[in-house]
């Protein structure tokens, strides 16, 4: 595997499908850079899910973290995107990413973005012991 | 943009409309005064929003947190009043504002505001993940 | 206003009536005796309450604190009884007061009580946000 | 009152009966014997209740917990029979238990019982604010 | 009993059947390798459980842990096994367990497995008092 | 030995007289008057001390911590004066006494007095292991 | 005594001249603005000093630093002022204070001056206990 | 070995003798009973020790700190007498032993003591690196 | 002034020369990348100093710690370096640099330098109050 | 380089010859086994060095520390060894090792070892800045 930043998020195939169960990763080391003035945002991001078919391979995760280091990204914009790219990676039945980012202008900032969206989810048809 | 104090909250659209998250800031600067003495008061406000259209500027809430710098404010009127001016800036799908007052006579306040609110918030047909 | 200690509690109207908000103070400063001993006892109270007309003063509640000093009292007794006094100063939609008290014996003690009681307040018809 | 170790529980009565309410105590201070080794072992007891006709008298809990000092006693066994005790003697609407207990071979171990149990609990019908 | 390191898990006979209670089992001593490159892997497991008729024997699951120290283990496989295994030796009513990985490439992982499984508990013939 | 409040400290013979080692009691538990307001003041004192042929006997360090309970004090005057009544009582090769005192006005206040004073020790000739 | 802002520092006569002891202040509400912005900046000060004649009184100190709130300052400019202003009211035989500004530009601020300066006390001289 | 409390110590050859390092144990499952009143008294014990020619032996450690179970004790009596019976046991080059006692009395107390005594240690003469 | 990286430190005349004080910045927003994979690194800086005639101006301080984002360092070369040009900048009377970087391979490094060197300040000539 | 556990620690050339600064590694992932009874034992180990002309390569440092997994240890010869190893490797003007044991029998263990012993310094011809 290259140790090359790349937006290519590897998977393998979930051990133990049919389980519901949750996999966290906590992500202290993310940095972008402002998109108004280019200079250094840094994050903390967690990630939770629960798999379907496909769990997310670890070191590709820390090279698709590393491929924002020289891109420019507002707050909500880049949670959001994350979020996306990693639920089409391996279509987990339930994700939720949560982004630290450092103190800017004396506040700190949190985004957190779930994946079925909560407005979406008809929680008397789910099953994932996340919905209720 | 300015950086004069003012009550005018900038803001900007909301990048994944249709998706329910939630965005939170935590501004551990503010200071007004006591109404009654003229004395300098110190809180932390902590903001929990899912927007819908609109999501709140970072630099101008800096900005509109410092406009009461000079003001006089009972805890529990100022704390509904930023309510106020917060959901009419961005018309969120939900928000909560928290704010801890220092202690004062050896007693600690902190006031908590939802909107909408809990009790006008018909549970059944509400689908934003935070009121039930 | 005094600032001798008085059983009696001060309020203010409610600033924002029809929304339901939390008000909480935190009471580190509380001491009375122990009616078997007469020696010292300490406690911190925290109270917690969603107003509806009216709202507890600040100082005249430090004053009513310290209205407990020379007094005896058990720590269920007490407990209980602020919280009646409370009630019947602000009849606020939701409160709970809990008691914590310093170690003795060897043990640690905390008393929590809420109005409306648990067993009184019928859940179906309640809106506070608290009950459920 | 005797200041004997003692298996009999002193009790007064609930100074606000009808009321719902919290009492709990943490008891660092307890320690009894390996059945299998005898040699020592330590815990902290955390006891939550709510009263009905009856209140635990605060020093008869610690000589309670002292008569266990020469005792041989398993993590499981301990647990359960102090719980029994404790509803035996002030007969609560609702009891939590949890022994916190000193590592061995490199594990803590941690025990909470409930009374009344969490299957003989009817739901529907219970409204101690503990069941749901 | 052995001090060699075994797949078997001992058990005793619960001392209070009928009774729904929580036993957890903190362990911080875990090490298996990585089954890539055969380096030493580390991870802390937290059991809970609400036994059946059985019980894990304390001593027995410190030589169970023990045995994967000289074995490959993927961090969801391992995971996914380890709750099988302990509850083919006790058959509880509710299990769940939890494994915090030490950090790799920056990242931190955790994953978490319960049993019965989220899916397959049907919530209504359920009285356990975890499935909720 | 009464349980009233009392000036009179009591004493009992070191233990081990010629050897130097060091005693602390910290007293959370301490409360006075404001001198001028005559509002209750709440303060933590921690004593540590070197014995000579005396120590401190601690029921009647509490029944002297007590005795302030309605006496005015202003902070820097009352922990001087709890030194010399220290000092007097068992005349102690070293000892340093530490008053934290509840926030007022937004300041929290810390004194710290210690004997023999810093400046009258002849730092050559003292051999306490505290003068240096 | 007044209760507006004021660079005038109230002092009362030490109550143990001759005595070596310390006195310490927290004051975690100060604020200012930038003399480059006029933005609101925030700090916590904290204040050790051993007296001479003369001691700081507590409610001009909270005045004092109120004073500051409308006035520019610069970081290392301010502090060193402080320091100044403070033992031109008191004297002490000893003072340090130490400024811990609020984050700017991702960058944590302290300053901490002395009084004597470390440059001018002749250590051999000093019997203060603060030089070594 | 026995699993029996006992007052014996049991030693062996330091590995490393001529090197002056530092070993130390925290111990905190320590239980004796009260010599006034027979009930019991809990304390955490730390010893620090630089070795001479024999170490403590760790399970001989325990043993003889469980030998105190039944024995009635006051604090600064029995802190003085582990040290002796260590610095007998292992003939230590530098020895310190703290206990840590739980409250009593709204009292926390801590005894500290060494060998050799900071009185008899000519300083000037000693290299061990603990004494100045 | 630019917001572009820079390795120009800019510094500003030391309000208060003459006296010695402390000044410190904690930097938690440093990256550079691994000279052998090029993968990033992270890290936190401390820096402490004493000025004589200069000070490190904040912002430029910002982005000379920027400028290094886009460079390979080892850890132990980076800290040396950083030490070196904060002191061709502002020539301190004594300067302290600590960096604590990530764990990489289960292990956490610092490396502290300080100037002048340790084994070049001749301790009885200075009198900077940190070389004793 | 090889992923084999090893013995042979490799070194580099200091970047800062003549300059004394500290390096300090903190290794949370030791595991060997007790030379009594071959169970599995856990340690925690800090490392701080002074270098002269190398550095310990920090992978090598991992696969050194990786070695000692299948080795049976006594604590006190263990931690001896790893400095004497170090020593060796890189002949460092000063290095400090700590150990931190998990509990065994109720009790923690430490050992800290240092090079060059503190015995064989001669105190006022080293200046490496850590033997006072």
């Amino acid at each position: 595997m290259s140790t090359q930043p790349s937006k290519e998020l590897q998977t393998f195939p979930n051990p133990r499908p049919g389980r519901n169960y949750t996999i966290s990763f906590r992500c202290p080391e993310f940095t972008c850079v402002c998109p108004m003035t280019g200079q250094p945002d840094f994050a903390e991001f967690t990630i939770e899910y629960v798999p379907d078919e496909l769990c997310v391979e670890l070191k590709s995760l820390k090279l698709y973290l590393w491929s924002f280091r020289e891109e420019g990204a507002f707050h909500e914009a880049i949670t959001n995107r994350i979020l996306d790219d990693l639920v089409a990676a391996v279509n987990p039945i339930w994700m939720r990413l949560s982004g630290e980012f450092n103190v800017r202008g004396g506040i700190y900032t949190n985004i957190t973005v779930e994946y079925p969206d909560q407005t979406s989810a008809e929680e008397d048809d789910c099953c994932c012991g996340h919905c209720e």
